[in-house]
């Protein structure tokens, strides 16, 4: 199977999950019907790529390639129809969001690059593709972002960090694939600890500088 | 009356729906001020076709054209001065707002198909041109946009029927417009229908496969 | 100090400004940690300016300037690690938002025209330039955007009379640097005798014609 192909693969496997992962929050949130379950699914599989396209200046393309609708609209659809027996998945769920989250900071910054963009830039816009679906999701669910609050450990900093390292090796003139690679495990990795250990970004001393505050979420 | 011409004055009455609709919503929901009664009823007026043109990766053109930005401005002032006595209103501004939907989402997936986008994704450019406005009103006034609940009845699934019939009719070879008109009038009595006998579209077996959740809206 | 840098300076003043307001407003109202902070910040500061040039069709030129990132990132950073000092200096921080408010609404206006907008829509995108990274923020905080209720006092109209007066110079034919600052400094004096005097906005109907609503923020 040649590269342009596996990364595909990886890229829809990512689309899926994150297509699955965002109709099932919808269905435990919020009181939604189908289209609501579809649209939510759809638009966290998808709005972060939308959204690095809009600030590139370039027709979104993942909208306009088939294969992505398709693969997020099936994702939802499980989700609709199974969403109680995955409601004990949450465990590997929370893996394959981590995976996508790790592949689309990696192809986001990539993306960013090869339109010329600065190092800067092209490391936010890997977040961007990484964590935007989400937080359109969250937006239109009426809830603040989760990205933005103690509630979801490390999300944001790992799509950061995985990009900057793209970004990095492509400065020092290293594209191979191994760093695209090494990139995403060290976001997923940083993903999962955060996950596992319940580490958390620092929050502002406002809330206290003591043992930090309850969980929530 | 050429059909352009009776085209444009069509369109025109759905953005005057859509920003009086949209107005009296703000007006009856939220602690606005004028500014915040006309941000509101524009925005319904004419988020749909924002969002669509800029999923289509061209300059929003409603925004460009002065006649658009004046009627939607014009319904969302009536909404402001005559707002108690629209409340009385409420029957014939739904038909206004359903007949707005279904040229919305006839004009748009005619638009996305002009531009070569394919018959997917020219069905889900009609319908968020048909229901795009409100959905951005809606988070704009901090609740969950109705189209996605099920106190919606039936709207995004009307829009994206008649949408779908107009690429459908593309497809085979019709651009008459006779298919248009028929699309519009399936979309419209689909979207009167469900509000008259309160149809709904289906929920997740999260809430139950009852009866069904109380009416809330 | 040519005029072009003289106006970057000030750009970047408002910049610095808006993110420094956005942050310390997210760590007043929201359970966020530095990546709220921080995000919230620099779409306080740039989310304006990524409106606009989205609705003119352009590729968002402040992201891809280095130097409007580093100053919004600056803002958010100083405001994460002072934000007990600073709320005590609540007023100078208010004076300084209205600056950003009045510079952003005429360089909006001015950038525009320049692109072969009409009118109403440079007077409008000077407004959005002003108002949309604030408005950005309070969505994402999970709020409905202040400029839209009573609470804000007057701060879009400023905004949008700033853009006019910019508008209706160059209509007349005036396109002096003389005229950007009277219309700053018109936005700048109303934006600040709105919040000193109290003024507000008209409500609508809907909200009694007595004494007005009680202060709520």
């Amino acid at each position: 199977m040649p590269a342009v192909r596996l990364l595909l693969v990886l890229d829809l496997a990512g689309v899926f999950a994150f297509a699955l992962d965002g109709a099932l929050t919808a269905i435990r949130s919020a009181r939604v019907d189908i289209v609501g379950v579809m649209v939510l699914g759809v638009i966290t599989a998808m709005g972060g790529g939308v959204l690095r396209d809009l600030l590139l200046g370039v027709t979104p393309a993942t909208f306009q390639d088939w294969r992505y609708l398709a693969v997020a609209t099936a994702g939802a659809l499980l989700a609709f129809f199974l969403s109680r027996q995955l409601t004990h998945l949450a465990r590997p769920i929370a893996l394959l969001d981590a995976a996508g989250l790790s592949l689309f900071c990696v192809i986001g910054a990539t993306k960013a690059l090869e339109f010329g963009f600065g190092p800067v830039q092209a490391t936010i816009l890997g977040a961007i593709t990484g964590v935007g679906g989400g937080t359109l999701r969250d937006v239109l669910m009426n809830r603040i972002p989760t990205i933005l609050t103690l509630d979801s450990h490390l999300y944001a900093i790992p799509a950061l960090l995985g990009a900057a390292i793209v970004v990095a090796a492509a400065i020092g003139g290293i594209g191979a694939w191994w760093v695209a690679v090494a990139a995403a495990l060290v976001c997923f990795a940083l993903r999962v600890g955060s996950l596992r250990y319940r580490w958390r970004a620092p929050a502002p001393r406002n809330f206290g500088s003591g043992p930090g505050p309850p969980e929530t979420g």
